[in-house]
């Protein structure tokens, strides 16, 4: 066998010597598979990463079905919140060592020389690859990555907690730091899940008050138990309405892949208020009315994952036992079940793969 | 005659020994009308000030129409661009003297005690009262204001340039504040008249290049003379794949009146843009693309008109000689012809009232 | 008797039908008297306040000392961590009613008109009046206030608890803000006291990890049992290298009123880190590198209490159980030992006089 | 010739096949010396650029001197403000072609990994390596850099000019942005000269006006044709009553190598106002007033250099015609007259080595 595994700048070929076991998109839609693949081997500033841990999240699903305007590559491994050791080095590489723990991350590259990079930006590189996209992911065996893309786990945290952290987690903690959420402010977290479940417990750790917005009774519950203040069940009562009696919020979370929730949560804002979005809804579209985002000085802020310095942040904080992360491990075997239990909203907040 | 002309907070009557000329709207959408009426009194912390000039801006006509979803109070004297001189105070005032020559802007009153105003934010203030729109305005000869609203001239500011000044000035001073703009950026400023003319001014002045966008040549020769870097004539040419090839825009600033140019300006950014709206579309929804404002990073933030700090900092830029401002004299006796140029978009930038 | 009891913009003379017990400064450096002085009688925009509580700060014996280049009036009713019961109101008072709770701060007088009140900056306004020094303050049955600058108290938070809010609360809280402490960092306090024990639970509130240094073990003891996560005795350890080998501080906040105690903390930083100074040595100059200060891009920054909206965001902080206040109940009788044990550091924390 | 001519990460020796002539730093404080050297080859991630132009910067003559408490490399190659054409690359260098024309600035080594070069702090990189110090620099007709850290030239911007740029407007422009000058801010520029002419200009493009200071008449003059709107000579008139007269500096930069200056400038501020540090003075404490800096809400900023993104902002202001370099073309036989002279301050602005 001779085969290219990934993408990245400049084109590689190899003699694999090895193989692995790997989950599979072969086709968009298509049931992914489970297969012998070839093991990839460290190229120039690479390391290769023996998994531990793999989380599931909705991006891999949207991946399996190319459901996006920009498709991955096929044939895809997916998975961007793999923990692992690291198994050996490429040339070059200077920051890690064998044994290292370490997360593999969205951000699979980025080009570290453009006004992006340069600025603290890298998650808006224009040259950026992504992890379980553009890059083969985490359900595997092994994982190939670029050695200063990937972020040391320290002592103390759970790899299987690692790794919804190195996703879920750092996109959320982005989105709190990106709303600006203080001390007594108000922020409501529209979407109780994979990853609002964590984005409350940030805007907390930010000395902020939060509301919690879903349409299940259990993610409430749950929201609940990680400290949320104030809950809400959008089914039952408007949450518009609550959240202003309550002063209205400072920030608005946008979790829930709805533009609706996306128009409630900019409802629910006080004066000034900032409205940040993350999920990612099918249909695309948000209608912004001008005249009150011009009267009220509102703010809208999109986020997207976090930085490697983010997400050192992120794995200290959760160290220091400030974050609580909820998951159920699974075996890779039942990947297909599995995306289909995430689509139907079956699972309380994340899945995990063990290896 | 015993009449109440103005609202705010607390009921007064007054017997007016007085009568002064006005501009009066009595009816939404009917002509307006010029008529005597009583000369106002200063209550406690007021003043009255005698007109030297008044600026119509859009604004004006959205009251006299009853356009938008809150309606200015009936009978109604316009403007909130008022030039002119302290003539009176009224008791506890300490903060000006008579013959102080100041500017009556459109923040007739905020509370000066919720935490808007005591946190730089009193345009947000929930209990402000605007001028020409619940507060009688400057379209008299002589019109009572709030003594701490109303902002000094310096000297070396001409009355009828102070006029615009004193709100497409200060709000077009406020957005690219807003905007964050700064040396080196590109600043596209989407509508040039009134407000964009200054907007792209205040652009430069930051350091940043500007292109200036419109559909009317006159206008886009008018940006040049003022110191546009690009000008761009969105009827003949793709605005947003114009500053695509320049770069993308780090901040898009829309003045005109359209969702349509709101929309474009904001496809225009690039990514890590910040969209600034300012004008008010009768057609008030532009579609904001959730996808493509994660992943790029977009910011969208409304702005709305500006402090009295920051219009004594707009005199102050225009007293260095830094600011031109383009106008015309009116008197108030052709004041229905003025509306109507000003709808059908004749006129090249402001119009003034001579008193 | 026929007295003038308070300086402030404009002169008054009553003609008090009543009179109130009260502590009194006559002489810089001389014991404080506790005398029968006349009641005050609220003016235009005042109100009345019936004290239930008032804090004493190391300010306090700084005024009745006359320490400070500028000094405050004589005689001097002291005390500016005031709570109390509004009794009457003046002309023009609007925000208040008779019945309210308030806090009576510091900040006794701001202009509300210059460009420091307008952008958020009360506490610079160089007209400003300060209570307990150039406005008698809450040492005494009633005390006279501006209306607008008073904070109320909301309910769930006790009067003695929120009197040391009023003042080493907001200070500390404004310090935090100014610091720009968030989630991660690690936040070095340096003196645990009146203010050090509120500082460390605002750093700890906003996300941070909280380094405490003292000289004395029971207040080290209190920091622990208030959550700082590292105690540091600076009698028996080096501070620099004890915060060093934690990586450094990012932020470091001195409360100390000692120079040494602004050097070392200077030293503790990390490269990028902020030196809040807060607490006013009576040795004024601290020794500033400048080549460190360039080369480690270090900012350090002066922090002054803090604005009525910041004291609202301390009460609803308390209010919502994130804060402790240590305190110990006193009569003004005792005022002259209380003093002499908060200048020998024999005080825990805080006294409140009650009333 | 084997010899080893960088310091790097990483030891490196090469068989030189080509020498070239370069100036030379043997021992500190000793004439420098003009001397064949070994040409150096490009390793892993480098590139040669062959000099056109080079600036002297006082770093550099301290550097000579060894004044410093951490020492240069020695041997060493000074020059850190180096422009040139990409001769060579290294292996793994995608970013630049040969033909190419860069910049060698200061900030010769950034790891790329750390908190600091991830959040846009490059500068403040534990692990940098500076050019001209720790690395061989610009005062040779070829440098090796490592391709990163380069940053390209704009056509239009004339080499001799680009410079200057390299340090010293770079060095500016990041004070000026540190400082958060804006239209309308005044803004004091202590010391004219190498850095001081290109400060006041950058400030002056971010919108503020200029009071420039210093001690000799010529540099006030060439300040006020580079468009100062205020300038003081500090040896006739007090710059601190000066400034004050004027309202008080918003900011003030200090360029000139003294404690002195650091004071008056620190003295010229208004309340809220921000000094920032920027000259190495030899004598390098400067008193801070502790009393002064709570009261007034001080900040003091310390500023080093830029980053790549803030040299291609320079870059690309001076492209734009927005700036002006002043300069002296030299040949490096005059190095050891060259540095004498600017010791004694006889140069007027900047001196540029031609190769």
């Amino acid at each position: 066998m001779n085969i290219e595994v990934t993408r990245g700048p400049g084109l590689r070929t190899h003699l694999p010597y090895e193989t692995m076991k790997a989950v599979v998109v072969e086709e968009y839609g298509a049931p992914l598979k489970i297969k012998e693949v070839p093991k990839p081997v460290a190229g120039l500033g690479e390391v290769i990463v023996k998994t531990i841990a793999a989380g599931l999240c909705h991006t891999d699903i949207h991946a399996a079905h190319g459901d996006w305007p920009v498709k991955p590559k096929l044939p895809l491994i997916p998975g961007h919140e793999g923990i692992g050791i690291v198994e050996s080095l490429g040339q070059g590489v200077t920051n890690l060592q064998v044994g290292d723990r370490v997360a593999v991350p969205w951000l699979g590259y980025a080009c570290g020389e453009c006004e992006y990079c340069n600025t603290g930006w890298e998650t808006l590189c224009e040259k950026q690859l992504n992890t379980g996209y553009f890059m083969d992911g985490s359900y595997a065996e092994y994982v190939r990555a670029y050695a200063r893309m990937v972020v040391k786990v320290p002592d103390g945290v759970d790899s299987f907690e690692a790794a919804p952290l190195t996703c879920a987690g750092v996109t959320t903690y982005k989105a709190v730091k990106m709303s600006g959420a203080r001390p007594s402010d108000l922020v409501a977290v529209f979407g109780v899940g994979g990853l609002g479940h964590l984005a409350l417990q940030y805007a907390r750790i930010a000395g902020a008050s939060v509301a919690a917005v879903d349409l299940y009774g259990d993610k409430l519950e749950l929201a609940r138990e990680l400290g949320a203040d104030y809950t809400i069940n959008a089914g039952w009562k408007d949450p518009i309405g609550e959240i202003k009696k309550l002063g209205g919020a400072d920030t608005a979370i946008v979790l829930a892949v709805s533009p609706q929730a996306c128009e409630q949560a900019y409802k629910s804002l006080r004066r000034g208020g900032t409205l940040v979005l993350v999920g990612l809804p099918a249909d695309n579209f948000m209608q912004l009315p001008i005249f009150e985002t011009v009267l009220n000085g509102i703010k809208i802020v999109g986020s997207i994952v976090g930085t490697r310095t983010d997400l050192a942040e992120v794995f200290e904080l959760h160290a220091a036992g400030k974050t609580k992360v909820i998951y159920e491990k699974r075996k890779i075997e039942t990947v297909n079940e599995d995306y289909a239990a995430v689509e139907m909203g079956l699972v309380k907040a994340r899945l995990v793969y063990e290896f």
